[in-house]
């Protein structure tokens, strides 16, 4: 028997939402084109996402779009240069290539994540793990980058550039002039959507492990002495997210726990409360793409699986029937590891600046030179002893006077008497302060979203026939025009309404070949939420009927209401049994 | 006195619609961001662009996503890695690197797009002309491929890849699928939205001639024996385009004529009338883009212009302060081109099927073997023989036996006594035949049209203030909602309008902050069309009133209304003033 998973991804290649790319050319593994339905439901996808996580907090969270292409300096500040890796290993027969993790978790049904190379070598060669494919021997573990590699300019080959893995470190290098644009208000959110690539060793999980897909990512930045996210997760209520923590993960449970946010935060499983905030956004979300709560859960990271830049870090876990337990968005608390390491690397001042409730005094190092002295003593020379002292910040200069056990000191290969220089210390009243703004970061994949809410829209009714529940909202075509018999004047009818639904931007089409029973079943298979029949009745008065595709239901509706009707049902949600029109008997 | 265009740019950096990229490592050339304005305004624009090309067009065109990385024998079917080039020239002193072309046409005021490596290199050393920057000498004149590079997969060097520069060949290696899933129906739109890159030499144009950018892009199949473009151009009606033809252009005439679509077909003056259908199309969008007819035109490329692939191209001009002409959109008659290449290099049938009106005979040559006489004469070898029989064509060898002068020929290195091989001719009536659709492509780039959108947009008022006259379906904020004073009741008022407009997707924002002028000042600079004033009366009345941006006139509105009356007035195209709500005298 076909399982639910292949019936899905059958369904998907043969009504076009997605298939592999490049297919005359015999395909290439981690590319899939979106097809004409696939590219509608995707942009659906991202319209929610940005609904729920944009467009309802705009007090806070604003877009911007930033390159693909990006110089290699960004990527080394990150980390990812060093970091972003795999470990491969590759059969001297055969010579295919394999991830080290995945080979050494599929023979030996452990958990292989976080492993170094030297582990997985071991492992390989004690337990005498062979090419699947051929049966040869394995080499050693290697490292692999996975960035993809380039070079801008065509004369400078040294301009290496690396296409973003992420979109994250177009946020980071950006926050300060967005936090200037945004009048310096903390918390911030930095949304992106766009595409990112990740030079997988030999993705073969269809369309949801890709080496190029569509990122939704939000960097929010906020002050972890003062986060404002107390009103956020008041909002939430008593919604309720489902945790399964390192913790519990360390002892071999696998049943999560069930907490509100604030509960979650106060209670240290959350150490962020914007992490803890995002988190529930991020499980509504999923609710609105089709999936029960019960089939969600975040799966916090083990210490030795976290990325480099994270503290804390959750897994956003669907269960699948076709890909199992698949993550779908990720949720990491970046602290201040990027500003810092960007600050460090460009020189910039990435500092976001705190006013305080009550001024502050703080001890400062005054540090005085004794110009006339120093003017005397060295004579020519002073120049160079000035510089010299210039070179070094006043805290060292303190220092070096502090700890030293001769009348001199050395700075900048010069001896100088230590007492041209006094140190004293100052009280300064300070009514701001600088800091480097904490940071949590939800980051979706449009495409494994895409392949979710196709799954868990698939069903076959009693009577054989497959039906895509997607909600009105995420199908790709909101409505089938159907003359009931192929000719006029019920085809001029059917050609004016669905000129009514582009006007309006509806995604629509008219079908008028085969059996009324057959168009239904057609349009019920990509998730048409309304088909609108043209009938003899419309020839007398005028109206049409619309059957909504999970009841089968219809009402009927003048010809000029339709487009009201469908804007009403498909974008307000409302009920088109609840708007006053008759009910056919059906 | 600042330019026009310099005003734009200042204004667009300053609050926020775009700046170079990785401006914190010094920033990069050819790589712009878009900030939360820019974002919001660019996305718009895309919105236009797909009402007007996709969805008011759903009858016949589609839209797909397909990755950006591309594997190599893709564009080496397509021709670009041979043609996708630039002549670039270094200076021998300083090591500069310039576009042969651009460095000429600037040094002696003439045309040289299209001149031949040895014609630049000639007339650089004929005029003498040295490098702009340090007058050092200038080297030879070089190609260059103006691909991005990069590798498929880490251990595989082998797997070259480029990042596309087109959306174009995502569609054409896609074209027998999606044609198969509309049901082989011609003409066929399969329109695409995406990331580009060129390797441009040494971009100097600011945020127009960008090496990553955003395409929108439409590769319409249609039958050239059967176009069905009439109705189309017919529902045109009286709307002219102006085109300035090559041959206008050879003479040296600068103004463009002035003639509907369906002239310029019937004149020959465009040659193909789908390409004449989407000019129109493309001057209609610019028009909502801000840009009145007189200032753009289409001007034919001369032959030594066009692309590899072009039988004709337009390029679309907009007159622009900042950067002179402008081409907004490229309009090329692509034919049977792509298609025709990538069936060779993949072996894949490309073709469309056309269903003949009436049944057609065609002669065909029918070549027989006789069998039994190989077998008798060749006996062991007799299946070398079938074996180079087989290996080559029909037509083939009905042209070896007929031209053969000797009683036997020559075929895969085995000689064969001629009568073993009988030509007929036969007539077979046929009722469909293959054939390669031809292609138009109308393209955008999304940022251009985002900057000539705000230079289009800057006004200064009387007064000085300056005004972005954006239209309200394009302004990326949509509403301000302005407390009178900063204090309660009216911020909790204000608080509430906005939260109601957030639920609505509205983009808004609240701003309590300076004078209320000076808040209608910065809410004019950035285009928002609608300013909601939360004012004493709206203590007494729960009404605020609206105020339209271009005329400073107000309507009162109770506060319950403000979300309708906004999506009336921005998404509906209503005018604020004829929703029969009370206007303040002012």
């Amino acid at each position: 028997m076909t399982s639910l998973g292949e019936k899905v991804l059958d369904l998907a290649t043969r009504r076009g939402f997605l298939w592999q790319s490049f297919e005359i050319y015999g395909g290439v593994a981690g590319f899939y084109d979106l097809g004409p339905l696939g590219s509608l439901l995707k942009r659906n996808i991202v319209e929610l996402w940005r609904k729920l996580f944009v467009k309802k907090h705009q007090e806070m969270v604003v877009e911007i779009e930033t390159p693909v292409i990006t110089p290699a300096v960004v990527f080394r500040a990150s980390g990812h240069e060093e970091h972003f890796t795999d470990y491969a290993v590759q059969c001297t027969k055969c010579g295919r290539l394999y991830r080290a993790d995945h080979l050494v978790q599929e023979a030996l049904g452990i958990e292989a994540e976080g492993l170094t190379a030297e582990e997985l070598s071991k492992l390989i060669r004690d337990h005498g793990i062979r090419c699947p494919a051929c049966g040869g021997e394995l080499g050693e573990v290697k490292k692999f980058l996975l960035l993809f590699t380039t070079h801008i300019g065509p004369y400078s080959p040294e301009n290496l550039a690396y296409l973003r893995p992420e979109a994250a470190q177009g946020m980071f290098v950006n926050f300060k002039r967005v936090y200037e644009l945004m009048r310096r208000k903390l918390p911030l959110g930095i949304a992106q959507v766009g595409r990112v690539a990740r030079n997988e060793i030999s993705p073969r999980q269809g369309p949801v492990r890709l080496r190029e897909f569509t990122i939704m990512e939000i960097e929010f930045f906020y002050d972890p002495e003062n986060p404002r996210a107390d009103d956020y997760l008041q909002s939430l209520g008593s919604y309720r997210i489902r945790i399964l923590t390192a913790e519990q993960r360390g002892r071999g449970e696998e049943k999560p726990i069930e907490v509100t946010p604030l509960e979650a935060y106060r209670e240290g499983i959350v150490v962020s409360p914007w992490l803890s905030y995002w988190m529930a956004i991020a499980s509504m979300f999923l609710e609105l793409l089709g999936v029960p709560q019960s089939r969600m859960y975040f799966e916090e990271k083990m210490p030795s699986e976290l990325a480099h830049y994270s503290k804390q870090t959750f897994d956003q876990i669907v269960l699948t029937d076709r890909f199992g337990k698949l993550e779908v968005s990720g949720h990491a608390y970046r602290h201040s590891y990027d500003l810092e390491r960007h600050a460090k690397f460009s020189g910039a001042d990435l500092y976001a600046i705190r006013q305080l409730a009550e001024p502050k005094e703080v001890k400062k190092l005054v540090v005085r030179v004794d110009k006339k002295r120093v003017l005397e003593l060295f004579k020519d020379r002073a120049r160079d002893v000035f510089r010299a002292l210039a070179s070094v910040s006043s805290e060292e200069l303190a220092n070096l006077v502090r700890s030293s056990t001769t009348p001199t000191i050395s700075v900048g290969g010069v001896e100088i008497p230590r007492d041209v220089v006094k140190v004293e210390e100052a009280v300064e009243r300070i009514h701001v302060e600088k800091f480097i703004p904490h940071v949590v970061e939800p980051s979706f994949g449009a495409e494994r979203l895409l392949y979710i809410a196709l799954e868990y829209a698939y069903s076959e009714d009693s009577d054989g026939r497959v039906v895509l529940r997607l909600p009105p909202y995420l199908a790709p075509i909101k409505a089938a025009v159907l003359p009931l018999l192929s000719r006029e004047p019920m085809l001029s009818i059917a050609r004016e309404v669905l000129k009514s639904l582009f006007e309006a931007g509806i995604e629509s089409y008219l079908d008028a070949s085969g059996s009324i029973g057959r168009r239904y079943a057609r349009a019920d298979e990509i998730g048409v939420p309304f088909a609108i029949t043209i009938d003899h009745e419309t020839l007398e008065s005028r109206t049409v009927t619309i059957r909504d595709r999970d009841s089968r239901r219809q009402v009927r509706v003048p010809v000029d209401d339709v487009v009201r009707v469908l804007k009403l049902c498909v974008y307000e949600g409302r009920n088109l049994f609840e708007l006053g029109y008759p009910p056919l008997n059906s």
